[in-house]
C-alpha cells in the first residue's frame, strides 16, 4: 500500500480544519446507479456479488473520481454485510424495497447466537476492494471507508428491512432494553473491529452512518445510538485517520455528536450550517448538506444552492461539500457535474 | 349547537394556559383502528363512505372518549378532503400502501384547474359530522376540527401518494417556484376556508397538520410551510377558539412556529419537552410528545415514559399530553388505558 499523501489532499485538510484552497466535495453513493457506467457494471452482476468482488467493487469506486471529478472516493459497499458477516442470511433483490433479513433478530436467543466477526476474514473481499481502490487510485485523491452505526445496524437487522413504524426495534429498546444492550455492545465491537481494518486496508478516513438515529426521541438516541457510536469512535481514533459522523434527522444531538469524538460530523439537509457551525465551534468540521433532491432541479437553481450553503459556513477551513444524504438514483448526472463545479469555483473566495 | 363551555374543559384551558388541576389529554389518530369497536364499524364501511356519512363520522369521533377516556374529541375525517374537494380523484384502498391521487398535479395548468371551494357546501358532510358529533358529546369534552397545512396537501397532491424522496414536489419548489406558490395560496385560502367553517359548524379548537414540514431544510419550510400556516391561523384567529400548529421532524424551526399566532404547538417525540419550553417560553402551550411506539411496550414503561414527559415540561400549565405522531393501528387498546391513566395520575402534582 503507498502511505503518500494523495496528491489533492483537501479533503484531509478540511477534515482536520486545516486551510484549503477550495472547499472539497463528494458525495454519499457517488458510486451509484445515477451513473451510466455504474449501471453498465450491474447489468452484468448483481448487487452482492459486486459487493464481493473486489475487482468490480475498486471499479465502480473510482468511477466517480474519474467521471464527475469528486474530491474523495468511498469505497463501494454495503452496511449490511457486518450482519451478514455475523451469521444472518441477507438477500437484495431489485425493486423489491431494498435489501432484507428474511430471518430478523427477535429474540435473545437469536442475539446470543450472534457471531462475532474477524473482519479480516469474514468481510475480506472489502479489505481485497480497498486495497485495490488504493491501487488504482494512485493517490489522487484520498479513499473513504465506513460502516453502518451499531444503531442503524440493529434497526436493519430487527426490523428485517425498512419501515414505518420501526415497532420491532422499539419493542425491544423499550420492552427488553438489556436484550438491545447486548446486542448494540456485539455490534460496537464488530463496528470497530471493521473500520480498524478498512484503515489497515487503506481507508484514510472512515464514516459512520447513523440512518435511523433519527427515530429516538433524544434521550433514547444517546442511550442507544450515541454511547455506542462514541465507542466505535474511541476505539478508532488511535488508528490516526479522521472519523466522520453522520446522524440523519438528529439536529436536536448536534452539540452532543460534536463531543464523540469525531473530526468531522456530517448534517442532513434539515439544519442551517450556519448555525450548526455556532454550534459545534472548532470542536469539529462540518460535511454536507445540499437537498439531494436538489440535484433535480436546474444547473443554475443548483449553482444558487451551493452558493447559499457556502455563505452559511462562511469563511474558514473546517468544511465538506457534501449532500446531506445518498445521492438518488435518477439524478441527471449533467446536474451532479453542475453540482461540483459550483462548488469548486464558488468555495475559492472563502479561502484567502 | 350548544355552546356552553364542557363540563371537563381542561383541554381548552390548558390550550390558553390557564390553571388545570391535571395535564388533559388526548391523541392524533385516537378515533382508529387499535379500538375493535372501530373495526367494527369499518367491516362494514369503506373508509371514505366513513368519513361521508355524519352519522358513522362522528360514531367512531366519540368512541375513544367512551372507551378510553380522553379530555377531547377530534373529528374523524381525513386531511385529504380537501384536494378531492377541489376536483381530484382520491383513491382509498386497504392495506396498499395508503390514500393516494391516480392523476397527480404536475403541470401549471392542473394547478390552475384546481376549483376554489365552499366547504359549507362540498365539504357539508364533515360540518354535519361536527354537528352530530357536538350534540353527542353533550358537553362532556370539547371537540377538535383539523386540516392539513397547506404544503403538506401540495407534497400528496403532487407526489400522488406517500414518497421517500418527495422528488416531485422538490422539483415543483426548485424549478417552478412560482408554480408552487399558486397552488400553496390556493391552498392556504381553501385550508382557512375549511377551518373557519368547521369552527361555525362546532369545532372548539382546530389542529394544522404539517406531516411533511419536515422533509425541507430550514429556508424551505419558512418560504414554502411555514409562510402559509402563518396566513391560516392569521385568518382563523379571529373566530376566538384555539388553534393547535404541529410540524413533524420541524425542531429546528420550533421558535418560528410558536410566532406563528398559533396558540399550541405540536411536538414530535423527538424533540425534549422541556427544551421546547424553554425555547416557546410563555408563548405557546406545549402538545405533546409520547413515542407512540413506546404504547408497544408495557404498562410500567409507559408509565416511566408519562412520568419522564411531565417532569420534563415541569410545573404549571400550558402542557396538553398527546403522543408524538399518530397512534399505530396496532397499539393494545391496554396500553392506551395505562398511559392514560398514568397522564392523569402522575400529573396532579405538578399542578397545585
Amino acid at each position: 500500500m503507498n502511505t503518500l499523501l494523495p496528491v489533492n489532499d483537501l479533503f484531509l485538510r478540511a477534515c482536520r480544519r486545516e486551510h484549503v484552497e477550495r472547499t472539497p466535495v463528494w458525495f454519499m453513493r457517488q458510486a451509484g446507479r445515477y451513473l451510466p457506467e455504474y449501471r453498465a457494471v450491474r447489468s452484468k452482476t448483481d448487487f452482492l456479488t459486486l459487493c464481493k468482488t473486489p475487482e468490480l467493487a475498486a471499479e465502480v469506486t473510482i468511477q466517480p473520481v474519474d467521471l464527475v471529478g469528486v474530491d474523495a472516493a468511498i469505497i463501494f459497499s454495503d452496511i449490511l454485510v457486518i450482519p451478514e458477516a455475523m451469521g444472518m442470511e441477507l438477500i437484495v433483490e431489485e425493486g423489491k424495497g431494498g435489501p432484507r433479513f428474511p430471518s430478523p433478530l427477535r429474540s435473545r436467543t437469536a442475539i446470543d447466537a450472534l457471531a462475532p466477526i474477524d473482519p479480516t476474514v469474514s468481510l475480506r473481499y472489502v479489505m481485497d476492494a480497498l486495497r485495490l481502490s488504493r491501487e488504482r487510485l494512485n493517490n489522487r485523491v484520498p479513499l473513504i471507508g465506513f460502516s453502518g452505526s451499531p444503531w442503524t445496524l440493529a434497526t436493519y437487522m430487527v426490523e428485517g428491512r425498512g419501515s414505518k413504524s420501526f415497532r420491532y426495534i422499539k419493542e425491544l429498546i423499550f420492552s427488553h432494553p438489556a436484550d438491545a444492550h447486548a446486542l448494540l455492545a456485539k455490534l460496537a465491537d464488530a463496528v470497530a473491529a471493521y473500520l480498524s481494518a478498512q484503515i489497515d486496508a487503506g481507508a484514510q478516513t472512515v464514516q459512520l452512518f447513523d440512518t435511523w438515529g433519527g427515530i429516538l426521541a433524544q434521550e433514547e438516541f444517546e442511550e442507544f445510538s450515541l454511547r455506542y457510536i462514541r465507542q466505535v469512535v474511541q476505539a478508532v481514533k488511535p488508528k490516526g485517520v479522521p472519523v466522520i459522523v453522520f446522524c440523519k434527522d438528529c439536529g436536536h444531538s448536534l452539540d452532543r455528536i460534536a463531543s464523540t469524538g469525531a473530526d468531522v460530523v456530517g448534517l442532513d439537509w434539515a439544519m442551517d450550517i450556519g448555525d450548526a457551525r455556532r454550534v459545534v465551534g472548532d470542536r469539529v468540521a462540518l460535511q454536507g448538506n445540499l437537498d439531494p433532491t436538489m440535484l433535480f432541479s436546474t444547473p443554475e437553481r443548483i449553482e444558487l444552492g451551493v452558493k447559499r450553503i457556502l455563505e452559511k459556513f462562511g469563511k474558514g477551513s473546517g468544511h465538506i461539500f457534501n449532500l446531506g444524504h445518498g445521492i438518488l438514483p435518477e439524478t441527471p448526472v449533467e446536474n451532479v457535474k453542475a453540482f461540483i463545479t459550483a462548488v469548486k469555483t464558488h468555495s475559492v473566495q472563502y479561502h484567502v
